[in-house]
């Protein structure tokens, strides 16, 4: 019997080559250039490489592919339209990082609340402050969800017993959502805006000068969606006027933030360089989980699950 | 009719004095000075100072003093063997300031578990982190809730939702709670101790060498107790060891810490001041509404709530 190619990056194979069924001919790859190498004979890719960069050749190389598997949520990065033409089933890890992300929006929120930047860097200097930096608590403020997906509902849940009253916002709303056109008449609201949209040419700069004039004044941003979803000079303008209590910015536009961007340096923004996704050792472990349960799915011919609207582009 | 003598700090006054009953005779005091000026006069006292320290000859001047308050939880200050001589009922602030110090408590644990501070001081430096410089998750993990109290029973419903397994110790210990000779055993369980006890003699250095020995390698302590609840000895040793993941210490012994005291330069150790309670601007307000509705019951001769039990210390 002829076995079926999958090319698979080898960070996983420690935890995937012992599970394999034997059907599958595993090819691992450690570099872009391995991979580039492999890619042409593969049916199934796990194309992931540890330096983010468009892999639009290495998809276009590989003329058998049938399913493509990718570790993250965002796919802005892969060849959509590519795959849509060439009918190759695109599988994400939206809802892996779910659980760590949303742990890290909480630690956001706290350290915005209690002022806490301020006692790190006492304890620095040995230091014994005798008031607090901080006074806010989340107990009884009101924060707006904007996109409700996985990290998104997935705060909403940590927060539910802080007492925190909680409105959502989500493309197709459910019954308890705010739709895309209701959430901006309501922003004045909210203590805490919180943005985990999906990465999209639609979400871009959905944040712009707009919706900080609409912030209720001393409100805080966070955002754990893509950097471009907020419009970087709005949000410079919207601190220089010290409007805005607080940004807590997990990914920024550009990205990496260069040295010298002005928005190392203002007081209210707080930066996680893209590093709430990261925060973990279990990921890996739930994608290879995932990955097993497809690859059952795909020898069935049934469909494989947490596939990627490649119209939508997530 | 003759009014009652109330000596009151003037903190409280402008939430106060407008929602006092008028049998009352206010009488406000702005220092230590004139506290100790008016304190013989009063049948009611709420006497917190600004400035901690043992106000047992201000109470034992107070001779007329029926009843006495005060805005905070932990009593050791008090003079309690002459209030209980005196038939003195004391009430204090216990669960007051359960819910701000709960949020501190998760921030802590965040904070642990993504090795947040590096963060900070990297965005101090204008630097870009590729790697996470923490990867640990609150889900999956395991806590012991020592002392589960007002604030140890708030840090367990906050910490629900987020998949930690919560175990409880208290000293009369419920169905589902540990008791007091039962705890010790179990501490190699778990990835988290949360010190919530009251203060009392009975609670003085209950952790040292053997709970540290017992404790499970790499697993973090936090006390939101007194200092004194940790053998700060015995935490050095432990710390110098490299057996202890973290400490997080709202609270320590001495307080406040020295600047040359050791315990400040410890990578594993977190000092957040004994700030996790003032980190609100709501504890007076909600001090304010207890006082007056045991004004209430105090003219109506009913017992009044949230009364020190004079002999056990809380």
């Amino acid at each position: 019997m002829t076995k079926t190619v999958a090319v698979l990056n080898a960070m996983a194979r420690p935890l995937l080559e012992p599970r394999l069924p034997d059907w599958i001919e595993p090819r691992w790859f450690t570099s872009r250039e391995e991979l580039a190498a492999a890619a042409p004979a593969a049916e199934i890719g796990w194309f992931d490489t540890h330096h983010l960069g468009p892999i639009d050749e290495i998809v276009r190389s590989a003329r058998h592919l049938k399913w493509l598997n990718t570790l993250g949520a965002g796919v802005e990065l892969f060849p959509l339209d590519l795959l849509r033409e060439r009918s190759v089933a695109f599988t994400n890890g939206a809802g892996l990082n779910a659980i760590t992300i949303a742990e890290y929006a909480l630690l956001g929120m706290l350290t915005i609340a209690k002022g806490y930047r301020d006692v790190v860097r006492a304890q620095d200097r040995h230091e014994w402050l005798h008031d607090a930096p901080g006074k806010g608590e989340l107990y009884g403020s009101k924060a707006l969800i904007v996109g409700a997906g996985g990290i998104g509902r997935r705060v909403a849940e940590l927060l539910a017993p802080f007492g925190v009253a909680v409105t959502t916002m989500r493309r197709t709303p459910g019954p308890d959502d705010l739709g895309p056109d209701q959430w901006r008449a309501r922003l004045g609201e909210f203590d805490w805006v919180i943005v985990a949209v999906a990465a999209t040419e639609e979400t871009r700069g959905m944040i712009g000068a707009a919706e900080f004039a609409a912030m209720k004044p001393g409100a805080a941003i966070l955002n754990f969606a893509r950097g471009f979803v907020i419009d970087t000079d709005a949000l410079l303008e919207t601190l220089r006027d010290g409007r805005l209590g607080a940004a807590f910015l997990d990914v920024t536009d550009p990205e990496p933030l260069p040295a010298d961007h002005p928005l190392w340096s203002f007081d209210q923004v707080h930066i996680s360089m893209h590093l709430s996704g990261r925060s973990q050792e279990t990921l890996i472990v739930r994608a290879v989980d995932r990955f097993l349960a497809n690859l059952d799915r795909y020898a069935k011919g049934e469909p494989l699950s947490h596939q990627v609207d490649l119209a939508l582009g997530y």
